[in-house]
């Protein structure tokens, strides 16, 4: 039966640094490197072998996923990558921690930003050294100045249907190696939570999130992979 | 203009102990694996950035791939894993070192297997524990048993003309991450080598290779990056 494994990418540099990050495109730390090797492992323990790969444009969910592709012996799987699996874009956030931002924003304004589910943070300023416009990675995309997770979702799902599923109903086992609010899309989506209840659900980095298919493509319950 | 990379895999395991390796799925070295890094620092520091990238089914040459991509910016570029770039199939000579296969079947033997254009080794064994029948990645290929360097080239010129060759046509730079002998197949064509001249060709791993087109898809003068 059709089987999805989700990877949040390892710990990043930002992650670490607790700056936004967005679209901006740190590497994984030793620690995070180390996360997908152990989910590699863990994928190979327990016999969930993907025959098929999903990730973003950006290096730290594409080293994760040849991470733990290379220790569950699957680094020969064909993989795609595209940026509707990209980060949320967190607009003139990028590059700010978290204390400066509550610092210049003020606590209760940037916990709307982080929990609404539809409230984009300011755009990110024209010509910020942040700003990816002549990434060539990004040539012919209409990058966005900013994401709620409403915007985010509004690119993930449709790429959701009309590209991984499809893979999907033949029978695939398919791991999609992405980001924290590309993965709560899609994880809204299977699992029907609520626009209010999502913005606060935690996708743990490095840590292998499953769901089964039934014959008619519908999702049982998510699991953890160590919990199974 | 159209530029096209080849890259050798860096120094494996096995080219380390002096194995034919030939399908066998063997790890680079870290020798190898920082081969590749230089690779991609050079790629980097000569502006030679690939756009689009190629590779077989084995892990050497996809680890290399991934590090030469990751250290000159390019990991996010789009690749295709394809077995017809594998490495030569050495049949029942897999497994063995250079100076066991010359204890078994003489110095002159060997050296006919290693430079004859025409002549595969014995095959390999059924049931051998070098047989690959069984792993998924080859799961509907119908493997073989042995490989003359005229059979290898066999594969790797339709895989050429049907799938890279029109890439390379709309102006993308192309680099082909594979073996030794997949590897010689496409200089072959492209350098107009003769039969004779090509089983002494040494690819060296490691070290990027470039062919510059014309408007007509007439490739230059091959080139080492290094010397350029």
């Amino acid at each position: 039966m059709p089987k999805l494994i989700l990877i949040r990418h390892g710990q990043s540099e930002w992650n670490l640094a607790d700056r936004f990050t967005g679209w901006w495109d740190v590497d994984v730390t030793e620690k995070g490197a180390e996360e997908a090797r152990e989910a590699g492992r863990l994928l190979q323990a327990k016999g969930v072998l993907p025959t098929l790969a999903f990730t973003s444009l950006q290096t730290r969910a594409i080293k994760t996923l040849h991470l733990a592709l290379e220790f569950c012996g699957r680094l020969w799987i064909p993989e795609t990558k595209d940026w509707r699996l990209n980060e949320r874009h967190y607009g003139g956030l990028t590059g700010l921690n978290k204390q400066e931002t509550r610092d210049k924003h003020g606590d209760e304004q940037v916990l709307v930003w982080r929990r609404s589910f539809d409230t984009p943070p300011p755009p990110l300023a024209p010509g910020s050294e942040f700003d990816l416009s002549a990434d060539p990675r990004y040539a012919g995309i209409a990058i966005p100045d900013t994401e709620s997770l409403k915007l985010t979702i509004e690119r993930v799902l449709p790429y959701w249907e009309s590209t991984i599923l499809p893979q999907l109903a033949k029978g695939e086992t398919v791991i999609v190696s992405a980001h924290g609010n590309s993965l709560r899309a899609l994880v809204k989506h299977l699992s029907g939570i609520s626009d209010a209840d999502i913005t606060g659900l935690e996708i743990p980095t490095g840590q292998p999130i499953v769901y089964d298919f039934d014959q008619a493509m519908v999702p049982g319950e998510r699991y953890y992979l160590k919990d199974a």
